[in-house]
């Protein structure tokens, strides 16, 4: 292996702590004797085919220390899923530059992207060390007690639904709010962490790993209202009825599909619309607001986990040591040790590669709509410091004059 | 007047820092001799007709504190906007219970209630000091430099539109963002205190003051994405074409209307959609996405401006001092005295009530589709401290091998 040259991409979906690990590659890399150049390729694997690569060897540390705590993907992303002729093409460039090291900092469709190239090295006899570095926040990664990304957007969710559930409690209706997550449920669970006390929304969860009835879900809404009076409802945007189908395709005219052949579930507010219009009509509730959370929730700059933050530095760090020491290709995968602590880990690439994590059964309450306690212990440490708290009067009502009411 | 009993209420939309005003209210009254209960009403003026009192004098200053550090309502709001017949109902109540001092937080149309009950109670020849407290995310209160729950929405706004901007610059295309504020644009214009590079976004503001026509703003679309590659554009829900005709009431199948006669402009995504869906069309330009900021703007908990925060506290404390001391009743206003500090003066509540201020003409600037510098000026002070910073990796391009691209 000639580690004199590295390169270091990023791709899918930004997130706000992405940048973390690609400054964790650049500083770790940079510090070994070996080490001759830091490349970086603009908007991910495209900006390796069309060799448009910027050198991080003439990034300061104090910028690259700013652009860490910067969301979204500094380098630039992009939504190319390529297939093995593609890869063919980022090798033959990895190849132009003699490259020794390549870094993919994505979800499982860019682990599958490293696991092709590393194949193509392999059987060129080209010595390339290909090191995938998690980043979702989806947390579908298999192999990861949880992925970089994840906690930044669960705060956000989170602290989201504790305001809209203060806001629903002074101004009281039905409220939906739809979250990120087309197969993983994850996201919208983390709605749960906003609940303090035991009357607080949200009420009902809804996630992907459930079959979605919108007679059960009126039924639902129903009894929540007229015990409480009003209900806070979080939903992914990954709902589907019981034969795979998005509940959003039912009302969608035009659906738009992406490069991997997916619907487009975000950057619309139609599902939230969709399910307000029913509850309104089917219910007769009159106060029904829907918010469709949408980009804000990956890459709100004010909302970060501080171990979010620190785990996405380190997996950046321990890909280069795993690269120079660890002998094998492989993804970088996070392992909890304890509460809380974590350790790192080198996996096949094979064993993360285009595979997909759902949310296990014991995080999913046994009624469908809510989380378990496993799951809040699961979550709690990962939202960070200063999470925010919300408090309310206690009850002291004045005796009546008039009698009205 | 007899000040021994006073009541507090709270009405129209909930913002991040009406929760300050209540507890400023409280713990001044609380201080005074005189006063020997503090009342709250739940849920606006509907608790006070309804009778529906709690005693905050039973409240200790320590939860008052954390509810005070609490987003949006903590005794409930309403949307009731009482008339004559109304108003002197909430007389009856207040009369029946020797209120002698009324304080209503709330926007203009909470200033209009004030107003009334005032009147009545002079006609009546009862003593009541009646004082309305300023508060609204859409900062459309004439006579204040600024209200309110506005520097706090403003920085979410700001902090949304940061990292929308990042994230379309790692991913292009074009994004919509859709703010709240009917008749006002402040804080739809917020969005241009993200900006931070040249090219940064927003790069398109539309806001209520200006006429919007979609054929200018489909060719505004499309010259930034010609320039830049990618577009960023804040939209005020309330946008309307020449004759005032809200550009959504277009599209919209079922216009809802809200008990104050004004369609319903949050709550559905539907604008934000429309809109997308026109640059799709008309444009052909594949990656367009739309999000609907919604009710996540207004009470959202962990984005708080510390200015606000001091002077929703201020206000309520100032508007027992008035009540106090003023020997009249008003409407409490922030003046500003420097760059930057306030001032409280206590205006006529006639001067306040029912009046809607727009953004000033000198804050939009002469392309109709941005802000003045000294719009900046204006809101910098406003957002308070610990602002996120966003930053880039500095242009060091690798020389080509292949000559790609």
């Amino acid at each position: 292996m000639n580690p004199r040259k590295i390169l270091v991409a990023q791709g899918g979906g930004p997130t706000a702590v992405i940048n973390q690990s690609l400054v964790g590659v650049v500083l770790e890399a940079r510090r070994h004797r070996g080490v001759e150049l830091v490349y970086g390729a603009r908007h991910g694997v495209r900006g390796i085919i069309n060799e448009d690569l910027v050198d991080l060897t003439q990034e300061t540390s104090h910028n690259l220390e700013l652009v860490g705590a910067t969301p979204a993907a500094a380098l630039g992303s992009t939504r190319d899923k390529p297939d093995l002729a593609y890869c063919q093409e980022i090798f033959k460039v990895l190849q132009a530059h003699e490259i020794g090291q390549f870094y993919y900092i994505g979800g499982n469709d860019s682990s599958d992207t490293v696991r092709i190239v590393s194949e193509q090295a392999q059987a060129a006899n080209y010595e390339l060390r290909c090191i995938h570095i998690p980043k979702t926040i989806d947390n579908d990664l298999v192999g990861n007690d949880h992925t970089p990304g994840f906690p930044s957007a669960a705060r956000f969710v989170a602290q989201a639904f504790a305001g809209a559930n203060l806001d629903n409690a002074a101004l009281p209706g039905v409220y939906v709010g739809v979250v990120m997550g087309r197969h993983a449920g994850f996201l919208t669970a983390a709605s749960a962490l906003g609940k303090k006390f035991a009357d607080d929304g949200p009420h009902l969860i809804y996630v992907p790993e459930r079959v979605f009835e919108i007679d059960k879900f009126l039924a639902d809404v129903k009894a929540t209202y007229e015990r409480l009076g009003r209900c806070v409802i979080a939903v992914s945007e990954g709902i589907h009825d019981a034969s795979g189908a998005p509940i959003i395709a039912s009302l969608a005219k035009d659906l738009e599909h992406d490069a991997h052949g997916n619907v487009q579930l975000s950057g619309s507010g139609a599902l939230a619309d969709l399910l307000c219009e029913e509850i309104k009509a089917k219910l007769k509730i009159k106060r029904v607001r829907g918010d469709t959370f949408g980009y804000l929730q990956r890459s709100f700059i004010g909302c970060v986990s501080d171990v979010d933050q620190r785990e996405a530095r380190e997996v950046g760090e321990k890909a280069v040591q795993y690269a120079m020491w660890g002998g094998r290709d492989g993804s970088v995968a996070i392992q909890r040790t304890g509460t809380y602590s974590v350790d790192y880990d080198l996996l096949p690439l094979s064993a993360v590669a285009g595979k997909t994590r759902t949310m296990e059964d014991h995080f999913i309450s046994a009624c469908g709509t809510d989380v378990t306690d496993a799951f809040r212990l699961y979550l709690r440490p990962l939202l960070g410091s200063g999470m925010p708290d919300a408090f309310r009067l206690r009850p002291n009502p004045v005796a009546k004059v008039l009698n009205r009411g």
